[in-house]
């Protein structure tokens, strides 16, 4: 035990992680899968950062969209793929260059994901202190391919394919407590997205944001640090899971 | 890839395993645990032993009967405690010595498993060559209290409880599949219990028996040996899991 715990982590018997961009920098995995193929006109290879970026963002409106008209979670290949298609469209990109192969061959690289520099080691020091576990949206193979290809050592994952509900739905927060057998307040919900630990709040779950470059590119930071539990700058090998694990005493 | 990867391993791309007695040696753990406090007259010491072969036979026997009666799968603890006393009822044992803490000390000692001696490094050098999953009966925090403290790195937990179903229920098998994303004949099972992978081969996946000195007493070898794809020895440091992971090429 840490001499000085800070009060939200005293009591904490599971960490529940969100996934993708928290533990994971997806960007320089679909940057990397990019540039395996010459840029489609009229994009440069310049251009190609912010293109992820806007993925990553179009694919985030395209969930919450369907989570507030009441949808089951899609498939998230099946959302990846119409994403990218609308946004390429949207810049006049035709076909020819990125053809269906190339697109499918990006959307399948979201399933292998390298981990932020703190990730792999964080967690495993975490591992000794409490049950490390996933709480995502996705598909059960979604989440296996990535923490086997990010080499993250977690105790098990719950994904929403398998709980059966979606994030921000308090049912899917629920369901994975009653899964880990442990109270709300024995918890705390990690995540570089804000709705997502404001939802974890609503349930009684302590809250640990750390603040990722490709995350929360919309959100007030000065709201969200007033938001959760604890706020930690997710930067360099020794920031975000490393800085939780020393907190943690781990 | 093994240059001499056996027919029955060959596409697989999962491994799915039975958890308490084929990796764990739950044995030794609750002798230890037994061995905590004296015996309960009229047993002595040396009766210990098999009483806990006696308490595992008993928990199965009751485990099968309320499966056969079509009833959903109980909880472990309840059904570990209900079976202990049964069996020292039977016995003739008061109880003075082992009161009511005793007992659920001991229905507790189940939640804390060592490993065998080949199955961390075993499943360790697997996961570098396919993705390995628990498939057991049992709740979640059972299994990750079990993993934790075997130190077992499993890439996930699939729980009769989450999945919602019991082995060897065909509908426990058929969703850990579609979790997986695999076909039946992409996946192996691997047990030391031939019940499970009887099951798990009448939906088309691979079979693989661990013979576990304390597992199966009941059981016609020579009937197992011809009923699964693969038999092995769990006897010894190099055996079990070591020797699957040899045959993997992994």
């Amino acid at each position: 035990m840490a001499p000085n715990l800070p009060p939200a982590l005293s009591g904490i018997e599971a960490l529940v992680f969100d996934l993708m961009g928290t533990c994971t920098d997806w960007h320089t995995s679909i940057l990397s899968a990019m540039r395996e193929h010459p840029p489609p006109p009229p994009l440069k290879d310049a251009d190609l950062p912010s293109l992820a970026l806007d993925w990553r963002t179009a694919f985030f409106r395209f969930i919450f969209a369907s989570f507030n008209a009441g949808e089951q979670a899609p498939d998230i290949d099946v959302v990846h793929a119409r994403t990218l298609d609308e946004l390429l469209r949207e810049k006049g990109v035709s076909n020819e260059v990125w053809d269906t192969h190339v697109r499918e061959k990006l959307v399948k690289a979201w399933h292998l994901q390298t981990a932020w520099p703190d990730s792999v080691e964080g967690i495993r020091r975490l591992k000794e202190r409490c049950t490390v576990v996933v709480l995502a949206n996705g598909t059960t193979r979604l989440q296996l391919d990535i923490i086997r290809s990010a080499r993250l050592p977690f105790d098990t994952l719950f994904s929403s394919q398998i709980l059966q509900a979606t994030k921000p739905d308090p049912l899917i927060y629920r369901k994975a407590l009653e899964s880990l057998g442990l109270r709300s307040e024995q918890t705390a919900m990690v995540a570089a997205h804000a709705y997502d630990l404001r939802a974890a709040a609503k349930l009684g779950m302590k809250t640990v944001y750390i603040q990722r470059r490709t995350e929360d590119p919309d959100e007030d930071m000065k709201a969200v640090r007033e938001d959760v539990d604890m706020f930690i700058d997710g930067a360099g090998r020794g920031g975000g899971l490393m800085e939780l694990a020393d907190m943690m005493g781990a």
